[in-house]
């Protein structure tokens, strides 16, 4: 079925507009009832019967449901909040006025999730319009709180479990178009343990000239912190690798196949010439994908500002993420990091959790994942890049998992790139992008549940022998 | 010579009074040339040939000469300018509204150090109104940088070191009354060195799912913190400790014979029941003393707001000061700071120093701190509680002892105490110690340039020892 590709990127730049001038911010409950109307309201108008769906105080998910032909279900999961703004004064043009310059879109939210939505509505709107039913049923959730860690995301998910049911389901997904013309697929992603360690150990700052017989804050908090972690990085907590398995054999050739797009991306992104230990290439991939590190996200102690105070700090604090792999669960991550300050003598120190998400993901020989493989290697024409794991966490797969047992996979269709400064200023995507995205997700909705006889002229020997029909 | 006590009791609190509606906050150059100006005219009102000296951009010094009779010259130092006033929605009446309550008057400034001024200044006019002139000539310099580490200070005494020679100074003063009825003393000073040490390792903070393979740098920052201390806060820089003396006899002694104050004041100032290795009594003051240390003045590092932020941040600070001890020179230990960190690979991190001051003071055995005892003791009818070291830092006393040469003490002129809160809301003095205060300053005054054999009968045998004219 041919696809009048310029009008489809046409419909989807125009809906990302009309979304990205929705100031819709979670973390400052900005602006989300009406973000998830007009979410609402543009399901509707594609045909989804839709409603939403709210648990404790927190803002609509958005939900949809249009039947098509076939018994293959989709479950797809977008988001309609953003990260905040940010220092505006940074920004080149207002962040919710999306502005087009050089081939770009410029909005809150362009890359982080809203394009994405936009490219998926155009199509089924251009499927809908070529035929009336689509070859598979889709069901959709929007949410409106991802961007603060999706904290109503698991009891609306498991108050709706028959809802959203489905055969498989696509993630937020990832780049569709790498540097070198790939596009790219990710199929799990690091579990999560945020914690703070409080010290207080004064009512009062202290003046420093007391240093010598007053306890401090700050040095205690570095000692338990040194406690932590060798300098190579490996972590001294005892019993935290212990369940941690090896990459399978499938993962490895996955990850030397990748494209090298994260190296020269991650390079770019925080300006640095080489990463730890030199690591480059495969090597470096494999360490950022499986991995579980330990991290400072903050410190603070005493006085900051300009000039210099001479004060002996009451309280110290410092902001740590582990982040896990496989069967490092946080919550036994915890127990063991508490059992670590106790029996190192850090009583004093207060643990305090911030936020915790089970590493998740699908096999890389699942069905769905090899099925994406070749729908991708057919719209590009070479293999995609495959993460394995990503390091980043993603806190509602777990909830999908656990209560639909549903595999997923983060595809393709995303029209973002490393370049997108999604959270920071100057959001945007690539206008041809859209067009990258477009394509796949329009092959996709064709070809996810048509038996595999139709794909097989176009995957590489190495795909088909891993593939089986689902 | 009798004291009509309570006229100039009254006198003081008016001064103080007068000077305290004066907001002279140095760190935000406020109402500073407005407070010089005061303050010279309440000199020229007592008798004071006056000028202010400037150096550079800073506020003026305020200075004025009462000559008297006979040919001993006492240097008073004085600073007009006070703290910021910090959180205002603390005190309990408005910091520039001096205010008596409970027999306290509050005002920022009332205990540092515009009290100690009123002081001195009230006793002297009643001194030139009983007897047109005073038994020796006071020279005075009140200075508007103190609270900002007098940055122009030693210029200043380096361009006018006729009018400043003396042949003792009367610093910054220490408590009149502490609560056990004596007076305090205090001769000496540690010196600083403060530094701050940054690390940036990248151009933008990153994502913490890069933590496997992008470095940290507050972790590399901990590393070299973690390098230059142990546990029990002995400092690990080589040669640090090199050329420290112990305390002589005679501090051993004066430390042994102190009052408790410092003790249950401190603990009540910052709220902890017991010091580093339960320290008690006069171990606890040697310690405090003599001591040298390494204080994290502050450490900040990434994002330490509300919640999480999952970043790895780009750069990490610290703010240090090292406490020092006579001989150890402040670049001296820069040097091995520096060399410290060069061994042990920390090349990345950059040493900005902010401030340093030699370790200064005048020997317990010195014939005017000797002198200014034997006045305590006539006084308050029981020897002075000797400090030999202030774990504080006093950067003035190096430029009086280097350009000047003069012998100066701390002296129990200052109607202060513990429970002042200096530098934090609800400053105060209590009414009883400007009482106090004026008894010690009137019978200095009238003595300090008196032949020994006019206090003899007052001292102790074991001071009477020790002392001898100058």
């Amino acid at each position: 079925m041919a696809l009048d590709q310029e009008r489809v990127e046409e419909a989807a730049l125009r809906i990302l507009e009309l979304l990205c001038r929705q100031g819709s911010v979670s973390a400052e409950a900005r602006e989300l009832d009406e973000t998830a109307e007009l979410t609402e309201e543009l399901l509707r108008g594609a045909g989804f019967e839709t409603r939403q769906l709210r648990v404790g105080g927190g803002p609509a998910a958005v939900y949809g449901e249009l039947r098509g032909r076939g018994n293959y279900t989709l479950l797809l999961y977008n988001h309609y909040d953003v990260q905040p703004v940010g220092p505006l004064e940074l920004w080149e043009s207002p962040p919710f006025e999306p502005t087009l310059r050089d081939g770009k879109l410029f909005a809150r939210g362009a890359a982080d999730n809203k394009g994405e939505f936009a490219v998926r509505l155009a199509v089924v709107r251009a499927l809908r319009e070529a035929e009336r039913e689509l070859p598979l049923t889709l069901r959709w959730i929007v949410e409106g709180e991802e961007e603060i860690a999706s904290p109503h995301f698991d009891e609306i998910v498991r108050a709706h479990v028959e809802a959203l049911g489905a055969d498989g389901c696509l993630w937020e997904g990832v780049t569709a178009r790498l540097s070198d013309g790939r596009a790219s697929v990710a199929v799990g992603f690091k579990g999560m343990l945020a914690v703070r360690l409080d010290v207080r150990l004064l009512e009062s700052d202290a003046h420093s000239a007391a240093a010598a017989v007053v306890p401090s804050a700050p040095w205690r908090l570095l000692e338990a912190l040194a406690s932590l972690r060798d300098s190579d990085g490996a972590v001294r907590i005892d019993g935290f690798y212990d369940p941690v398995q090896g990459a399978t054999e499938a993962e490895r050739q996955a990850i030397a196949a990748a494209s090298e797009t994260m190296e020269a991306g991650l390079r770019e992104a925080v300006g640095i010439d080489s990463f730890i230990d030199d690591l480059t290439g495969a090597a470096l991939r494999e360490e950022a994908s499986f991995r579980p590190t330990c991290n400072i996200a903050g410190i603070k102690s005493g006085y900051s500002g300009p000039g210099f105070k001479a004060v002996l700090p009451a309280e110290a604090s410092a902001w740590l993420d582990f982040r896990l792999v496989p069967d490092q669960r946080p919550d036994k991550v915890l127990a063991l990091l508490r059992s670590h300050l106790e029996r190192h003598g850090f009583d004093e120190i207060e643990v305090t959790v911030m936020g915790t998400a089970e590493s998740a993901g699908t096999s890389i020989d699942h069905p769905l994942v090899q099925r994406v493989v070749r729908i991708a290697e057919e719209v590009t024409g070479q293999p995609p890049s495959i993460i394995p794991r990503m390091g980043a966490t993603l806190p509602i797969i777990t909830s999908l998992q656990r209560h639909l047992d549903v595999p997923g996979v983060a595809a393709p269709d995303n029209p973002f790139y490393w370049g997108s400064r999604a959270h920071a200023p100057n959001e945007h995507i690539r206008l041809e992008d859209i067009g990258h995205a477009i394509k796949f997700t329009h092959s996709l909705f064709l070809n996810l549940a048509s038996p595999p006889s139709r794909l097989l002229r176009l995957a590489s020997s190495r795909l088909r022998r891993a593939s089986t029909w689902f």
